[in-house]
C-alpha cells in the first residue's frame, strides 16, 4: 500500500515536472547547451521588470537575415528559382525571346548550361520577371508559384523548408515584446507574398532589396504602383543597417544572419549600448541539411557564403555562432 | 417628497447621460456634422464584427501627413526654421562661414533678406545642417532646438502647436485597432526625434524625405551611420505613394493631408477596393490659424498649396474636405 502510494506520488510528481518542462521551454528544437542559454538569458535580462538590462517593450527590435538563416538557400535561392520558373510564361506572352538568350539556355531545362549563365544574361531574367507589372499582380504571380513549386532535394514546397528552430525563436522573441523583422538581401516584395503566413510577419516588417516603383494609372484608371526595371536599395552588407534605419529607424537589439552580407548588421547590433545579442548561423550539417562555409573548413559556396575571416570576427567581438550540427535538435517541423 | 424624489432621479439621469456622452465622443475637438459622422460611420463600418465592411486589424492603415495637417506650417515649415536656426552653431564651428552667403544674410536676422535667398542659397543651408553627423548626434540636436525654439505668433513650443482635433483622430483610430502613420515631405529622421513624444507614433512609423546615410566606423571604433548630403526619396506628390509601398506595403485604408503634396496619396488610398477615406484640410480660418489656399478664393500661399483644381478633385472623387473654421471646436490644446 505506501509502494503503491509512492508510485502514484512519483508520477504525479514526475507528470507535473515533465508538463511544467514542456510548457516552459519555448525552444524545444534547440538542443541545451551554451547557444540556447545566451537567447535565454538576453531574453530574460531584457524584459524582466527589475533587471538591471531591462529594455522598453518599444526598443525591442530583432532583425533576421532570411536566406539560410530562415529557410534553405541552397543549392540556388529560392527567388533565383522563381524568376527561372517564370520564364515559360515570358516566352508564352511574348514568343519572340523563345530563340534569345537567356531564355532559349533556360528553356532548354539544361542544369549545367543553365548553371554556367553569365551575371548580366541572368541579370536580364531578373528585370523581366520582377519589373514590368504592378506590385498586386506580382505579388499574385509569386503565392501562385509557391503553391506549387518543390525544392529537389525533399520535393517539398519551399515555405516548408523554414528552420523549425528558428520559427520557435520568431515566436518566442514576439511573446517578450520584441518586433520581429526581416532584412533580406532578397526583393522586399518578394518577401512579403509570402512572410505573414510563413513567419507570422507582416509587410511592413519586411526590409529587403528594393526595386523601384512607379505611381500611374493603370488600364482600369485606377492608380497603380508599377513595377520598374531599376534598383533603389542594396539590402546587403552595409545596406543592411543603412536599409535599418531607413525602415525601422532604431539599432537592433538582437539580430540573426549566416554569410558575409550579414557582416555589417551583426556589428552594428552588437557594438550599440547595453544589452545586444548577434548570432550567425554555420551551415555545418551536410546529413540533415547543407555543409558550407569555407569558414572553418567546409566547402566553399557562393550562396551564403561564411568565411573564416568572418568566423573569426564572429569569435573575437562576441557574437554568437549557431551550428546547425550542434545546437539544433531540430531542423524541419516534418523531421519526427 | 416627490418632487425631491423626482429632482434627484433626474439629477442621476442627467448626469448619467452627461457622462456617457462625454465618454463616448472620441471626438470632443470636432463640431457636430457631416465631416465628423463621415470619420465616425468609417471607422464603426471597418470595426464592428459583423459590418459588411469589416477590415482586418491587419489591413487597418492610416497615414497623415504632418505640415499644415497636425500641426502648423505657416509661415514657414518648421524644419526650415530649425536649418536656419542651427547657422549660428555652424558658423561657429567654420568662422570662415560669417562673411559667406547665405551664411551672412541669414546671421543678420534680417527676415525680407532671408525671405528672398534664391532655393539654390537654401539648398546650401539645407545640406550644410541635414548632414555630416550621425544619426544620433542629429536627433539630440533636434531635440535640444524644439525644446527651446518657439513659433512667432503664438510664442510657443512648435510642439504644442498641434491640432488637438487631429490628435483626437489619431488617438481614436488607433483606440479601434488601426496603425498610425507619418507620411510627410519633411525629413524622415527630422520628424521621428519628436513623433513618439508628440503623436505617439514611433519612428518606424514616419516616412518621410530620405536622405542618404552610410555606414562607417565613427572616431571611436563605434560602427555609426553618417548622414550623407544626397536625397534618396522625394516623399511629397506621387513619392508618398511609392514611399508607403516601400514603408507598409499595404494601401492606406484612409489618409489625411492639406495640399497638394498630399493628391497621389488621396487617390492611392481613395482608389483601393472597399471602404476607404480620404480627406484633406482646408485652411480657412485666419482669426484661430491661418487661411490660404488659393482654393476657394482663400490667399495663395506657398507653403502648403491647396488649388481649386485639388479642391475640385476632392469633390469629383468624394474626399472629404474639412474646413478648419466650420469642422473644428478647438484648434489648440492651449485654447480655453
Amino acid at each position: 500500500m505506501r509502494r503503491t502510494r509512492l508510485a502514484v506520488a512519483l508520477v504525479v510528481l514526475f507528470g507535473f515536472v515533465g508538463a511544467v518542462n514542456a510548457e516552459s521551454d519555448p525552444l524545444p528544437s534547440w538542443n541545451d547547451g551554451p547557444t540556447k542559454r545566451t537567447i535565454l538569458n538576453f531574453v530574460r535580462e531584457t524584459t524582466e521588470p527589475g533587471s538591471p538590462k531591462f529594455v522598453l517593450p518599444e526598443e525591442r527590435v530583432a532583425t533576421f537575415d532570411q536566406d539560410g538563416t530562415l529557410w534553405v538557400e541552397q543549392p540556388m535561392y529560392v527567388q533565383l528559382q522563381y524568376c527561372l520558373g517564370r520564364v515559360p510564361a515570358l516566352v508564352r506572352a511574348k514568343p519572340e525571346l523563345a530563340n534569345v538568350e537567356p531564355y532559349k539556355t533556360i528553356l532548354s531545362g539544361d542544369k549545367e548550361a543553365i548553371a554556367k549563365l553569365p551575371k548580366p544574361e541572368l541579370e536580364k531574367v531578373l528585370v523581366a520577371t520582377l519589373s514590368g507589372m504592378t506590385v498586386d499582380q506580382f505579388t499574385a504571380e509569386v503565392k501562385k508559384w509557391l503553391a506549387t513549386a518543390t525544392d529537389t532535394r525533399w520535393h517539398r514546397h519551399h515555405t516548408e523548408l523554414t528552420y523549425e528552430p528558428m520559427q520557435e525563436l520568431l515566436k518566442y522573441l514576439r511573446t517578450k515584446g520584441f518586433k520581429t523583422y526581416i532584412v533580406t538581401g532578397g526583393g522586399q516584395d518578394f518577401v512579403r507574398a509570402y512572410s505573414e503566413d510563413v513567419y507570422g510577419i507582416p509587410p511592413e516588417q519586411v526590409v529587403g532589396t528594393v526595386g523601384g516603383v512607379k505611381y500611374e494609372r493603370a488600364a482600369n484608371g485606377r492608380p497603380e504602383l508599377m513595377k520598374e526595371p531599376k534598383m533603389l536599395l542594396d539590402d546587403n552588407n552595409a545596406g543592411k543597417p543603412e536599409a535599418i534605419h531607413l525602415m525601422i529607424g532604431r539599432r537592433p537589439r538582437a539580430a540573426f544572419g549566416n554569410s558575409t552580407g550579414d557582416r555589417q548588421m551583426l556589428e552594428y547590433t552588437r557594438t550599440g549600448d547595453g544589452p545586444r545579442l548577434s548570432m550567425i548561423v554555420l551551415h555545418d550539417d551536410a546529413a540533415r541539411e547543407y555543409a558550407y562555409g569555407p569558414a572553418q573548413g567546409l566547402p566553399d559556396s557562393k550562396v551564403g557564403t561564411f568565411t573564416q575571416d568572418l568566423y573569426d570576427e564572429a569569435r573575437h567581438q562576441r557574437w554568437t555562432v549557431i551550428s546547425m550540427k550542434n545546437d539544433w535538435r531540430r531542423i524541419f517541423s516534418f523531421e519526427q
